[in-house]
Order: structure tokens, then sequence, then C-alpha cells
């Protein structure tokens, strides 16, 4: 092969916003394989907010070494192979990080997400979006944690994002009223006229607290928080209850400003709510339930599967950026190779 | 009757830690009752940092109205009854308020705690303490929301506090290491000695995010959280995976600085934490079960009951301050008339 191997390197730990500056673009040979090993052609890269934490602290991982290739979700073809369960051809998803090429022994990255094989019929950006860790994040943190009954307020924070769209159709799906927080009036547009939701509240032109006041008369039964910050403060002034938090994300706070103050958690005592974080990999056992869900929704039109999509590897760290800068709606791909 | 009725009335919306500036005294003819009432002497009032909140804004019950008597839990014998159910001579407890008489239909105050007879053998205080609203709220606040198992670390804010010194004593006797966070090094020596707990964290001259994670080396399974703010944000920094929070106070925040910056809410995410507020009058239909419990333990001599008491309806406001001053070791009482 004559192909080089193009990727990006994580050159520094980010402070603000994360950007190409964080990265170091690298060329080297295409890679070349083991016994037990296989060769997997990198061709769509999954953009996600918690890849800007691995950057930073140890979480669930330890965070990512300065001079590696930068971590992320992807999914591709496998091209070569002397692994006994991967052939040449087939397509897989994993952990392949920001490169064209990657080696792979079949290990889950971070002992949480192996590679998998994905199944005839699905192509790579749905393998990536509603049927992989970003649809399974909505289904696993709306109904297990979020647990939402017919007729039951559910506001959904980052509702123009990758999880945040999903999460509002399937709180549709189960029969509640639906208010999508977002930053912009095209996103408020997106997720009332698309996703359905019955309300949409614009957090950068509109008072937040109070318009949740006015689209929640009766409180909010179930909070799912992409956000955290002064968004979580504005729900938390306005819980219903009873009411169930569930806490999947801090985009507020990856970008620095961690030490929001956050006045309202006493009303957590006077309406008996729940904030409960969680994380997807706790749920992977049970992927199957959620995909099953998941494609039944999609085949009857109730879910859209809305993607966003960065060309080009070199383009990488802007399309990650993007989910920072509130500027992709539905989940944010980046294509890196041809069919 | 020619004795007169004392009493303390609310004359002002307290801002900063409540106070005798906050009352008005009172003396009237002792009431007279009507058909279907019953009088009170009240002999024994409690003290609970509710108190403050109740003074200040709404929360389950409207705030209490400006010129009216200062309601308070209490415990008093019947010495006038037109009530069916209530018999002159017969020990009750309620929320009587603050005066030496109080007039009682029987209906349950903000419709939550409806007057109760006392029953024989248990004291007034230990009515108003172990077998009251405090007991309850330690018991079902540990053993509900927090569901410690043993061999689990149980962390209480407050320790030495009415609520605290119970849970640190239900968690030993459910086999879990216990930590008591405190204001002082006389109540560290209190809650190590007298309630066994395995350590005790003087919050006022230690560094306590620092001694979590020195004293609970494997984080916290179960906070149990009287106090809320920076004492909230250090346990939330030290937690277990699936570790569980009780909020049952905020006394952190009640006397007015509720906007505190708590930077470690992103911490419930990666270790799959709750945080879970509750209010004791949900679980009223179970009294029974606690105090049988509490009973149990009590004659064991796993549960010590620890009373502070101060004398005469007169200081009553002193007494409620102590609370916020973090003067009284274990439940504060007042004492306004002999037997």
């Amino acid at each position: 092969m004559t192909e080089k191997n193009r990727g990006w390197l994580l050159a520094k730990r980010p402070i603000g916003i994360v950007g190409r500056e964080h990265f170091e673009w690298r060329e080297e040979p295409v890679p070349s394989i083991g016994e037990g090993e296989f060769l997997v052609r990198n061709r769509w890269l999954s953009c996600d907010p918690a890849q800007r934490t691995w950057m930073e602290i140890d979480t669930y991982i330890p965070r990512l070494p300065l001079g590696e290739v930068m971590a992320a979700g992807s999914a591709g073809v496998v091209v070569q192979s002397k692994h006994p369960d991967f052939e040449v051809g087939e397509l897989v998803s994993g952990a392949f990080g920001w490169q064209d090429y990657a080696v792979s022994d079949g290990s889950a990255f971070g002992g949480l997400v192996p590679p998998l094989k994905i199944p005839t019929g699905v192509d790579p950006p749905t393998a990536l979006s509603l049927f992989g860790i970003t649809g399974l994040t909505a289904y696993f943190g709306l109904l297990d944690v979020g647990e939402p009954k017919a007729g039951e307020t559910v506001v959904v924070s980052g509702a123009a994002g990758g999880v945040g769209s999903i999460v509002c159709q399937i709180a549709k799906v189960k029969g509640c009223r639906v208010i999508g927080i977002v930053g912009g009036a095209r996103k408020c547009r997106w997720v009332r006229e698309e996703l359905n939701a019955d309300d949409a509240i614009d957090y950068k032109s509109e008072d937040l607290p109070i318009r949740l006041g006015e689209t929640c008369p009766n409180g909010i039964d179930v909070f799912f928080d992409n956000v955290g910050g002064e968004v979580l403060d504005a729900a938390l002034a306005n819980l219903a209850v009873g009411a169930r938090i569930a806490l999947c994300g801090f985009v507020s706070g990856y970008s620095g400003i961690r030490r929001t103050a956050i006045g309202n958690l006493y009303n957590l005592i006077l309406q008996r709510g729940t904030v409960r974080g969680f994380l997807v990999f706790d749920y992977l056992d049970r992927a199957m339930e959620a995909i099953g869900a998941l494609a039944g929704w999609a085949g009857e039109g109730k879910i859209k599967n809305q993607i966003d999509v960065v060309e080009g590897l070199e383009n990488a760290p802007d399309a990650l950026r993007r989910l920072f800068t509130g500027e992709n709606l539905g989940k944010q791909l980046v294509k890196i190779a041809d069919e």
C-alpha cells in the first residue's frame, strides 16, 4: 500500500473552546498488521462532546495522552485481516480515532466500546448516530433515567443536537409534552417543525427561567440535560413534584467554566426531585433492545435521524468545535472517505 | 383562667441569620374554645431549620404571615376540650406555635402535621425528637433515599444536629462506615465518641474536600446532606460509583447565601450518582414503622437521643438562632412550662 495514513494527534490540553490549535497533523505510512489484528479504513468520524473531556481530564477513561492519535468513534471498512472474527470488506464501527487507517486487535476502547460489525442494511452514518452511542444515550437516558409517563412534560436541553433531537422524538412517541431548549431561532423552528416538539425556547434571546415557567405551567416532570450550568439551574427552578433530571452532559462546562453558580438545588427538596447522572456504557448489554425500538420508530416515521456532515479528515477539529459553538444541527459527523 | 397567653409573633422577614429582631412579644388573654376545639398548654417547642424557610418563602406551605404567631412543632397537655377525640390531661404533639396556649380543631398544620396523642410512656422531648419529625426524617431519608448497604461509606453533614446525629447512628446499626461532618472540635469528639462514627471532620478548621478524600478512600457511597453549598460540593468531588445523595436540608443557604457556586455536579455523570431531595411529610403514613425501629434500637442502646434544651418561651428566638450558629448539640428544644 503506497497510500499514507493521515491523522490528527492530540497536541495540547484545551483551555476554552476546543479547536485546530489543540491538534497536530501527522502523515505516516499505512501501518501493517500482526497476527490477531485487522486494519480498518475509516470512512466516518463521530463527533461527541465527551471527546473534549477526554482531552482534558481523567474520566471513566484516563485522559488521552499528548502526542497520540485523537480518540473518536468512527466507522469504516476492514481492508486487511489476520483476526478470526473480522473479514476484509466488512463494515465496522469502533473507536478508531482521527486517522485514515487504524489497526485493531478487537479489544474495546477504554474497556468500554468494542469494534462492532455494522449490520447489513445499516449505513455507517446511521450506525454512528441513531443506532450508535448517540441513539443509545438518548434511549436509556430518557427512558431508564428520566422515566417519562404519557402526559408528562419533558424538557430537553441541547434539543437540536445529536442526542437531544432523538430524545425529543422518543418523548413524543411516549405521549409526552416536549419542550426543547436550543440556541438560536433556526434551531427553535427546526425543533418545533421537524421534531414536532410542542414548543422550543431560544436560551440566547429569551429569558430561560421565565419561558420555562410559561411553557411548563405545571412544572417540568422530566429534564434531559445535555448542558448543565445556568440551563440546569433554570430547570431546577421550574420542577414539578417528583421531577426526574437525567444528567447526560455538561456542554456549558466543557469549555472551562465549570464552577457555575447553581442556586436552585434546594428546590430538589421542596419538589422531591431527583438528579441522576448516567453513562451509556452501563447499558451496552441492552443495546439490541434500544436499536430494535429505535429502528421500529424510524420505520414508522416517528423518528427522523438528522445528521450534519463536515467533509474531510483535515476538518475534523473544526467539526468537533461546532459542538461547542452550537453550529451543528443533529448529529455531527465527519466524512473522511468515499465508499 | 386569669393566666396570660404569652407568645412570639412573626414581625419581619429574615435576612441573614434569624434572631430576636424578627419577632415581636405578645401577651393576650388565654383564648377560649368553641365546639369541636380543644386548648393545649404548650410545654416544649421543637426547633427546626425549616422554620427559617417558612418565615421567608413559600415552600410546601405558604410562607408564614407577618403578625401571626410563629409556627413551630410543639408538645403540651390538653387543658380544655370540646373535641370528641382529645381529652383533658392527654399529652399531644402538633404545630401549636410559639405560645403558651393554642386552640386546635384537630386539623393538620399546612395540611401536613396533625395533632397527635403522645403514646403513654413517651415523654414530650422524645416525642419531639427521636419519635418525631426529626427521627422520621433521619430514618426515611437515610434508609429510603440513601439506601445504604452494609460495608458502604456513609457521610453525614450536620452530624451533631438533631437529624444528623440519628442518621449517624442508624448507619452504624446498618453496618456502614460513618464519617460525620461538623463545625468545631467539640462536636468532632462527640460524634466519634458518643455516636461511634468512624471519623469526623471539622469543616471549620480542616480542608473538607481533602479530608473527605482521606477518610473515604473508596469514595462516598451515601451522603446525607443537611447543609448544601460548599459542603455538598466537596462531597460531589468524592463520590463512589453509584453514589446516592439524600438532600435533607440546606442550612448553609437558609441564611441568605443561596447561590453557592457548585462546581462538581458533573461528577454525577462520571460516577453515575443520584441526588434526591425528600420531605418527611411524604412518609408519614409509615411513621409507625420508623418509630418501632427507632424505639427498638434505642432500647438496645444502639441509638442515643441527644437533646439540647433552652429554657423559657422568652428565649425561643435565641434557641432557633442556635441552629444557624451551630451551637446546638443534638436536637434543639425549648422548655416553656413544667409538668
